[in-house]
């Protein structure tokens, strides 16, 4: 791995844990269980992929540090609440995540539920909070980015048509439509939040929703070769559902030499999408990079 | 039923039906099912007292309905999805809401867990939208007071206590505390948001919260008496399962006699808290005497 980005995912590692460690502290009651599995599911694990985004998107803009970390734990709580709900029974029914068990095996269902629901509400909250920064506008702004991308528009709506692929049989543009959502939008929001923080205006990130819609994509394509040639231990999860459950991906519809060619291709075209910044995009650049070359 | 409060509540379920319907339309693509999940469980049906607490707040001090209305979808939203996730099989496992099939008998129990998060997201997008208000301060302030009032501190919290109430024994002063979160931290959130939009200081919100907790508790003390005492298909859903579960409620722990006289003292309590109002508050007065009023 290219060391700016070991480095850097180093760094975001430890900031998003120690911020979920000091903004969950477990209470003095019965809500306890409810704060344990929102802590068991937020801290440690996961590759805070979203969160180096944000971050080092922020950074193209000088954003102090500090805000730009608050504001990425939210981004990752949305990610984190939507992977504890996708692995209920009644929706993929995984046992492991992050080479744990699920938030369901570890409490119980309905615990794993409420501390989805919790951690979706913990999000808006951290962003809406004026100890994030002293602009209301750039708040709610973030708040609007964040709600759109993860709501029906966005990721929600992005798992349904997942649930629907079970029984129809999707084109690849319906599959990529389903894709952008699904995961496209949470991730394209990390770089449109950070380029909010920098109050860069709307007009001035088309080269970075351009950047985020490239690897967004590769990143699926990826998941869809590692999920179709990967190990399981490796991985930290079941793998293979997609196929078992009939479901038309990247490599079932392209095939897995051309699925990662489109990858490499999309890859090429994100950092081409950062060509006006200097050094400062170097790792935005190797995170477009390492998205391909990554095993897990 | 006191004829403003008629006027109103007709006033208020059609705006909010109709605020729904304009802000939910069907898509044409593989998301179909879950927009219809989310119109089934939002359109039609509901008492909606929240929305009423904030509109009618909202009006102390001239704010223009439109954005009052506006945010109180928000707000709405926000307990419809909680009724859908408590009523899943996992939770409550309840069939029957509003008189109708819950969400996820009428659909399928990963639908409902996704209808839920949709709608969660929907109502953060609707307060941080830029068509709610010019004002960003006040929509940042809105997002934050909500997102406080239903996750971990407040709503989710309250849910998390009321599950393990059905183990431990909670002695009065608990079970107080859990309905202030369960449902008194939305009751309070939606006055609170009225005071918001109509820009009124936190410092000068005092008398409101105070009204808010009061008519909060009265709410759920009614709410037990009628579980206790009520009939299944006037209510339009299942009834005594509190008892069933082992769970204190007020009426276990006070009877229902004691229960009834100390709904009637907080509901004296509340409108006293409105004295500095004149006429332009006897909305909220009617609403605090109607909470003791209702038979379902």
């Amino acid at each position: 791995m290219d060391p700016i980005l070991k480095q850097a995912l180093g760094a975001i590692q430890a900031d998003v844990d120690a911020g979920f460690d000091a903004l969950l502290p477990l209470p003095g009651d019965a809500r306890t269980r409810l704060i344990e599995a929102m802590r068991y599911a937020t801290i440690g694990g996961g590759k805070r992929i979203r969160p180096l985004l944000l971050t080092a998107t922020a950074e193209l803009f000088k954003v102090d540090r500090a805000s730009a970390v608050r504001a990425s734990l939210a981004i990752e709580a949305i990610h984190v609440y939507s992977l504890i709900h996708d692995d209920l029974p009644c929706m993929d029914d995984d046992a492991l995540r992050h080479g744990k068990p699920t938030v369901h095996l570890a409490f119980d269902e309905a615990t794993a539920v409420l501390a989805g629901d919790a951690l979706h509400a913990f999000a808006f909250e951290v962003l809406a909070d004026p100890l994030l920064s002293g602009d209301p506008f750039t708040r709610a702004e973030l708040v609007h980015v964040l709600a759109q991308a993860s709501g029906h528009g966005g990721m929600a709506g992005g798992q349904m048509m997942d649930m629907a692929a079970e029984t129809a049989e999707f084109d690849l543009p319906t599959v990529t439509r389903l894709q952008q959502l699904k995961t496209g939008a949470l991730l394209g929001a990390a770089v449109e939040m950070g380029a909010v923080l920098g109050r860069l205006p709307g007009e001035g990130r088309t080269h970075l929703r351009g950047y985020a819609r490239d690897i967004g994509l590769a990143f699926q394509i990826v998941d869809d070769l590692l999920d179709h040639e990967g190990d399981e231990a490796a991985a930290g999860k079941a793998l293979r559902k997609d196929a078992a459950a009939g479901k038309q991906t990247f490599v079932s519809l392209l095939g897995a030499d051309r699925a990662r060619e489109q990858a490499r291709m999309l890859v090429d075209q994100a950092i081409a999408h950062l060509a006006q910044h200097g050094a400062e995009a170097d790792l935005l650049r190797a995170l477009a990079r390492y998205i391909i070359e990554r095993d897990r």
